[in-house]
């Protein structure tokens, strides 16, 4: 079966919002072997949208649209649907029931009364989180019609609990696909050691560059969920042993959830010191749920006599080097791990630290923008890992990222007793 | 004028990746007066590729593909572009020269060298940060077709240095949009009190909910940037005024950008310390370049030894009303404060302390997920916010950004003289 996604909105293609909608919808289709050929959007214009909708009706079995269910006059997408699919709208009497819950004692107009008008003899789908139902309906072609609300907390419920089950009983294929993630190997590389398994049709093998890591998806398409598991297994084994140990995790959400994870399972705790990162290495730490089992204390010291007051840098090794330098990055570590609390039944703490120059300013020719050093410390030894800015350096977001992308991959690798 | 972008990706369609390329050309093709009527998404597909832009040369002034130009199997865009507008693609020689310097000494094959083919006759667009060029030309029936790369950090620039100058000599309207941003108002009581200015059709008049703010945009065409600025401006001011002191910024990148930007014209500093956030704020705060003129030091105080260790917060604060308290926010906003060096030619330091429950876990009945305490200390009197879960509790991710969100804006208020 193949799916169509139309999403509906002016803010879409003036580019104020990033459609997320789509992304969120396309996957889940993908996750339930619905294959999705074509994704457009349109504005808030119903002749647009209606000649979208024709050339979508007459090409993909399942057409979603996305937006334009609200009480406002620009949302019109249920009369431009219904015109185009031949349907007559009605009102639901559960979803006035609905809406009149939501209002409670508040009054509510007319406008807000239209979103309980559905296709005739549809399924509506509940809006947990808002005001707009949406519908679930059969052409008289034989094509399956889903309107979801735009803003995506609500779609996301409405998705997962009530549209999903029902699209899942129409697909007959499970498609099962497996990310292999990355951490210090670019996309050309690991595109050149894997190129034996790319060729594959099923499963399929393909690279993804992310900002400063690079994954590895492999899809199988197959009638059960047991065969397609089957077809991939072996090629996603191939692909971890070919990359080695740069893969640091598969189907995993991110490098941190491997940290906290490796931390929680190892009981050892980490503290961070953060200069340029400013309090991003503790915020994706903190990320995740559970963190405060591992995690006691980060430290953003920004000012140099604030890593001498809180983390015991010295003064003298501040002048002798600058705060981006090695020592002091040494330094920081060192004394972060001081800062967290002891547990005697545990290691001891694991203390990191980041200092450089995050840029656009503040960099000179002895210490470039994209200078960043990041040290680690277990008490008894201390590791440097120094960013040069080398090739190319995409800004203060990028290199922020990066320096964090080097800390947790330090981290990652002691834990798993790896070369730093 | 008006545009259709047509995006290339089989990543796209399983929704691996966000189309953010498509929200970003959007957002400049609007900037500069182009109307934008279609977006496309189709994968890595050549005959549905053709049927996109077959539709689209027919219906569309201006195509715009991105993806699909790089040196694999899979990139196809050049090649089926070139067949559906009826050019041959001829080696150019810039760009194969600029091909050779990216290599220098590293040899690169037949596939790299694919891309310096281009349409004949085009204009072709360099690529800075990656090997393929991108390209403009003119079909035989008038039509302006522009094919930009699929990385977002190749597209931007080359969107904007290369490509934007050639259409804007095409456009002959110019779009001008101001962007009012709030915090601490609902979409709903916002559209209420702006509602007779909402039926305007030029400027227009729009809500966008944010996840924890809520903007208006103001948006007018016009002949030329003057007018459309005239025609704007007056309608800002309204919304401005029947808003309140709730609009934080026009045209501002961030509440973050506006609290630096008024820390610094005040000459004061803001030292931070989180629990439930964890470092968010002071990642927030450090994603401004010279932050550091205003920001020296954040403390992430999870565990409740290190409130005690670094800040001060007295042992029998924590035990007697708990970490999650307003009295131990206070006692952070004031610890925090006295660890920031001192200025003596400025009025004193700013602290801040959050501590609150971001869940899932962790909530009880006395004190559950979503209970957040935000103290402003200035040295002389300290002001507290309770966030309480009633109503919407998003997840945690959510509650960290509102926590964030409403100590900015406590700073803001403070700053600008306002009402905490």
């Amino acid at each position: 079966m193949n799916a169509e996604i139309i999403s509906v909105g002016t803010e879409l293609l003036l580019g104020h919002t990033i459609n997320t909608d789509a992304t969120f919808v396309a996957r889940e289709l993908s996750a339930i072997g619905i294959d999705l050929l074509y994704a457009c959007t349109v504005g808030d214009n119903a002749a647009r949208l209606q000649s979208a909708l024709e050339t979508a009706l007459k090409r993909s079995d399942i057409v979603i649209t996305t937006g334009g269910l609200g009480p406002t006059d620009d949302d019109l997408t249920k009369e431009t649907v219904a015109r185009s699919a031949g349907v007559a709208l009605t009102l639901h009497e559960a979803s006035l029931r609905q809406l009149e819950d939501y209002f409670g004692t508040r009054p509510f107009g007319e406008d807000q009364r239209k979103q309980a008008f559905l296709p005739t003899g549809c399924i509506a789908l509940q809006n947990r989180l808002g005001t707009a139902p949406g519908c679930f309906f059969r052409t008289a072609q034989g094509k399956i019609v889903i309107m979801l609300p735009g803003p995506p907390f609500e779609l996301v419920p409405m998705l997962q609990t009530e549209a999903l089950p029902l699209l899942k009983k129409e697909s007959r294929a499970v498609i099962h696909s497996c990310m292999i993630r990355t951490f210090g190997i670019g996309e050309g590389t690991a595109a050149q050691k894997i190129a034996s398994l790319t060729d594959f049709s099923n499963p399929t093998v393909a690279t993804y560059a992310k900002e400063n890591e690079m994954f590895v998806r492999v899809t199988a398409k197959a009638q059960s969920e047991a065969k397609a598991v089957a077809l991939c297994d072996p090629v996603v084994q191939q692909v971890r042993t070919v990359l080695g140990d740069v893969v640091y995790g598969i189907d995993v959400a991110s490098l941190e959830e491997v940290v906290v994870g490796e931390l929680l399972r190892q009981k050892r705790h980490l503290a961070v010191a953060e200069s340029c990162t400013g309090g991003l290495l503790a915020k994706r730490i903190t990320d995740i749920s559970g963190a405060s089992a591992v995690f006691d204390v980060g430290v953003v010291t920004y000012a140099d006599a604030v890593k001498t007051s809180l983390l015991g840098v010295p003064e003298s090794l501040l002048q002798a080097h600058g705060a981006v330098s090695e020592p002091v990055a040494c330094a920081m570590a060192q004394g972060v791990r001081l800062c967290a609390p002891e547990y005697p039944d545990e290691k001891g703490s694991l203390g990191l630290g980041i200092t450089g120059v995050a840029g656009p300013t503040g960099g000179s020719a002895k210490k470039p923008v994209g200078l960043i050093y990041i040290a680690l410390c277990d008490g008894d030894n201390t590791w440097v890992r120094t960013m040069t800015p080398r090739g190319r350096v995409l800004g203060r977001d990028w290199l922020r990222d990066r320096a964090v992308g080097n800390a947790l991959d330090m981290v990652r690798r002691y834990l798993c007793g790896l070369s730093l």
